[in-house]
């Protein structure tokens, strides 16, 4: 399924993408933005690094379909049967996301980069873009339920669970205590059920 | 209130405490984290250079100090009557910080700086824990108005509220629609006053 999904979106790029995707991030995990080049990508991947500038004109680009291609971040939407159930799977990916190596170093690099550069801020907006639109089907199945009403704003469920983990382990630095992800589902689910 | 404020906190400090806070916050916002000197701060402030080493032996030191201490991040927490119309106040305060120069170019300086110092994060984690315990009266308030159960997680709706907006902001990079603040707090609200 993670094949063919990446067969699927991979349309168009190289041969060898998904090895120049997955050497990408595991460069950026090691070295930093800094110490990413289409060099050393060429060199992880096996492939010349005049195709990798045919395809991705600067390490920005590179590095913005590597984001969305690579397996390191790979991503399927939960379907579990309720909302509660596919919420607390998509929360827990975004803290697995945020403590786990190497996607825990990857996400503060790239966090860290964008903020120094426009191009790649860029990039980080079209992969969010993308995550919430393979997030939508989640929402549109407990609206079909009648989970939650027509009109709720379902980015901003997105954005107040994922918000929360990115305070609590990026901005406080605190470590999450067990329950957190049921615990704020709970806290978000009832918010968004209760109509006043 | 603020001066006074600002002088209870400043216990320990050489005399011209406020104009160096102020200056380093400046100049942050001006030149980034890379671009910033105590010899610059110096020059701004009208300090002496080794007088600021005496106090803070490090560029990380000195910024940790200015983002508690420096007038551009002053922050009054509020005290409306009613736990909404607090939250209100304390969400609309992240999103100018987020959305307002010179605020906005500190806290995404500050931010990307601290994925590659380790010492600058622990200076932005004592940022946040500042916060938390600047907000903490207004949580205290509600829940002697009955407006809380006693046992609430009081950091976590923090936690969602902030998180929201650093999220549409900072992340997915799109603009705050009107009416982001109430409805997230009413969001946020109703999901902690339901018990299930």
């Amino acid at each position: 399924m993670s094949e063919e999904r990446h067969g699927t979106r991979r349309s168009s790029g190289p041969r060898k993408a998904q090895e120049i995707f997955d050497a990408t991030l595991d460069l950026l995990a090691e070295k930093g933005y800094e110490g990413l080049t289409i060099e050393g990508v060429a060199q992880r991947s096996g492939v010349n690094k005049t195709t990798i500038y045919r395809w991705w004109p600067s390490k920005g680009a590179l590095l913005g379909a590597a984001l969305i291609g690579a397996r390191q971040l790979d991503f399927t939407p939960p379907d579990t049967g309720s909302l509660a159930g596919d919420l607390e799977v998509l929360l827990h990916t975004v803290v697995t996301l945020l403590t786990t190596r190497p996607a825990s170093d990857i996400a503060v690099s790239v966090l860290g980069a964008a903020t120094q550069s426009p191009e790649l801020a860029v990039h980080v907006r079209d992969f969010f873009a993308d995550r919430i639109a393979l997030e939508q089907p989640v929402f549109d199945r407990a609206i079909a339920r009648g989970e939650l009403a027509v009109d709720t704003d379902t980015t901003l469920l997105m954005d107040l669970l994922a918000g929360a983990a990115w305070v609590r382990v990026v901005l406080r630095q605190l470590p999450l205590e067990k329950g957190f992800v049921s615990r704020t589902v709970a806290t978000v689910l009832n918010g968004a059920r209760v109509q006043t």
